[in-house]
């Protein structure tokens, strides 16, 4: 015996080329896919036939999209000249369920990692630019993450619309609200004491 | 905006159904597979829908089978009168991989787990009965995890097969090879101690 059969390795193959899923997880979730009902496996290799066939991304904000564009670029009722700069489709998600921010997004779809590899021209920068000119947007807000990466992404973006008249702002560093001081790693307490907030009294 | 796209939301339900993949590691996944070249995601599909289609389990020891019977069971000169009993397909390979056992398997898909819901009549406990006296087999080696719930299955089988005239035994429990006695479990040092061996001088 030298192995697993043929389609089974192949399996565990394409499962282990997934992100975070290491050979003997791959091995687990193939296992599973062969045990479970045959429904469930044909489920999902219908779902990401379909995903892959049916989902692209927004020609605008590089968003989610089932059409050319996506469904927040396709609300006229959104405040276009204000953009809100995020690395990943997910982070579109959570300032949404926010529920308070009515303009636009712009979906980087990565940070500037020159440690990873990753340099600016892998970002959708160009497009930042351009769609800056092209719609007059007024206002850039930079939510990349409170990284090391997040934060220099943001810096050079920064930096890049330094002569495009635009106003360009970061999320605020700090505290989390409900967190206490006591546990407060070294880095988010010394945000939140460099950018502490005068009380008017 | 109320959320991902159907086709989206689709996969991520559809991989978060998997065993070990939580909510958030279905997203990250989901967009993998939507933002990589589509015929990583392509052969991905194809490989759950081939493996699902062409890889079943052996209708004798109920190892992974590409035809009726496993390549194990096929092999005339593996010691059709021994039988290594195991709880999942992946098991046999690391059996395998260690290149001393000529016999052949038995999968019993599964532990007993009364706390998970799991009894002893979901796992292949009839059919190796059944093969016992069919095969006229001489001797079982119980090779269960070295859990509670191994032992506890082991032990449910060896009394099961008290009164079929076979051998019985199971995988001896003891140090690892290589390990330190400083940072030895406790458990492990005690089943190393119960099951001492004489050593003669």
């Amino acid at each position: 015996l030298t192995g697993l059969p043929q389609h089974f390795q192949r399996l565990v193959d394409e499962l282990a080329r997934l992100p975070s899923i290491g050979g003997k997880s791959a091995l687990r979730l193939a296992y599973h896919i062969i045990s479970a009902n045959p429904e469930q496996g044909q489920a999902l290799a219908a779902a990401v036939e379909q995903a892959i066939a049916n989902i692209s991304f927004c020609s605008r904000c590089f968003f989610f999209a089932e059409a050319e564009q996506c469904v927040v670029c396709n609300n006229p009722s959104r405040d276009q000249r204000t953009l809100c700069v995020v690395e990943k489709p997910m982070d579109v998600l959570a300032v949404e369920r926010m529920g308070e921010y009515r303009g636009l997004y712009h979906v980087l779809h990565g940070v500037w990692a020159p440690l990873r590899g990753i340099s600016p021209d892998k970002l959708k920068l160009k497009e930042l630019t351009q769609r800056i000119e092209q719609d007059q947007v007024l206002e850039v807000i930079l939510a990349t993450s409170s990284t090391v990466e997040g934060d220099a992404t943001a810096s050079y973006i920064a930096r890049m619309l330094a002569q495009h008249g635009v106003s360009v702002s970061r999320l605020a560093q700090g505290m989390p609200k409900g967190g206490e001081l006591e546990y407060a790693d070294d880095l988010t307490l010394s945000r939140a004491l460099s950018g502490r907030n005068r009380l008017s009294i």
